[in-house]
């Protein structure tokens, strides 16, 4: 559940940031159509009903990008999968930083849904004496101490925060004292910061309290 | 990341569902302003600081369900909770069933953030059969082969999927043919689910595509 997240774009700032958020889920949808393999090309109808998302909307979306489409034929899958992650920065490999070794950085590092998808976990941060220089999926966990020297040396732009409420925010603060500008925080609270950092949540209570609205309780 | 979620809202279908999918964050913030004990009233200027969300958006959202600010002395912190949890259906406890008893589902069933917030986990399945059986917080894992009758006889309306992707639209056709409509999802590719089924995603790579976009490649 992202929030304030893309608050001050840097490029292309007149793009609303709710059209850039959909983006990487027409991404993942297109890439799940490509390894399907039956198709080349799909329409703004056929993403629509996949995703739940009205084709006009898909098709205004995409239309502040380029042309991507011909009336009548539709998209082709791979064209279109090869200029979403030209615009999303993908057409790199996105190096990150993992705060917390407990059971949810040991399901993020060994999560294979990062591979070619533009991203690679290189580093593992964590206090506890138990976990500290022990590998996890080919990555050796580090002691919180270098966090600030690792950073700063190889120049780490994006982070996942996987440490307890109580110490999410003081991490946040060494990261992003130390040049850090994305972060993912799976920490179950709201943290404080600047203008110019992106800050994403994910939080699964809050995607259930959206769904029990609809729920009658029994 | 939640889409296609609420395509068919039961209870006051009028009000959009992005709005209901804000209402969790503003509880999230409040939540986060009662805990810290020293203010009992808030503003949607100072929730919207918080969250990064236009006071005059929180201004509206709160508006389709009643008065609840008063201009001047703005909002009681404990008295908008209080409706907010009414309004979503937590004012009782949902009890959840995890699919999945790896690394993933392990950090779920260990995850105190459900606590107080209005789910429980109370079920895991898995097939491995060096999980099987065994305790997880409390929660003993049973067979996946147990699904259906627990499901049907339980009256579980609440599942979480944390299988791995080639497995994850087996386990939602079986979930929702017994009965289960509220899915979260953590296999990273898109279900195909009858309209009567919310299904939220929860994909950290689809929230950090989101984010690179705003970073300037090195």
């Amino acid at each position: 559940m992202s929030k304030r997240s893309a608050a001050n774009g840097s490029a292309t700032p007149q793009i609303p940031d709710i059209v850039i958020a959909r983006l990487p889920i027409y991404l993942r949808a297109l890439t799940y159509l490509a390894q399907d393999g039956v198709k080349t090309t799909t329409s703004s109808h056929e993403l629509g009903r996949h995703l739940g998302i009205s084709s006009a909307q898909i098709r205004k979306d995409l239309a502040h990008f380029g042309e991507f489409g011909k009336q009548g034929t539709g998209y082709h899958i791979a064209y279109l999968i090869e200029q979403l992650r030209q615009i999303l920065k993908l057409d790199r490999e996105w190096e990150v930083a993992v705060i917390g070794a407990g059971y949810l950085g040991h399901a993020l590092v060994h999560y294979n849904g990062f591979q070619h998808r533009g991203f690679r976990i290189r580093w593992v941060f964590d206090i506890d004496p138990e976990v500290l220089g022990r590998k996890m999926n080919g990555v050796t966990v580090q002691h919180l101490d270098d966090l600030e020297a690792t950073v700063r040396e190889k120049g780490i732009q994006i982070a996942i925060i996987a440490v307890p409420a109580a110490a999410a925010q003081d991490v946040a603060d060494r990261l992003i004292d130390t040049g850090v500008r994305s972060i993912l925080c799976y920490a179950p609270i709201s943290l404080r910061v600047p203008d110019d950092v992106h800050i994403a949540y994910s939080d699964p209570v809050v995607q259930l309290q959206h769904m029990t609205y609809y729920l009658d309780p029994t």
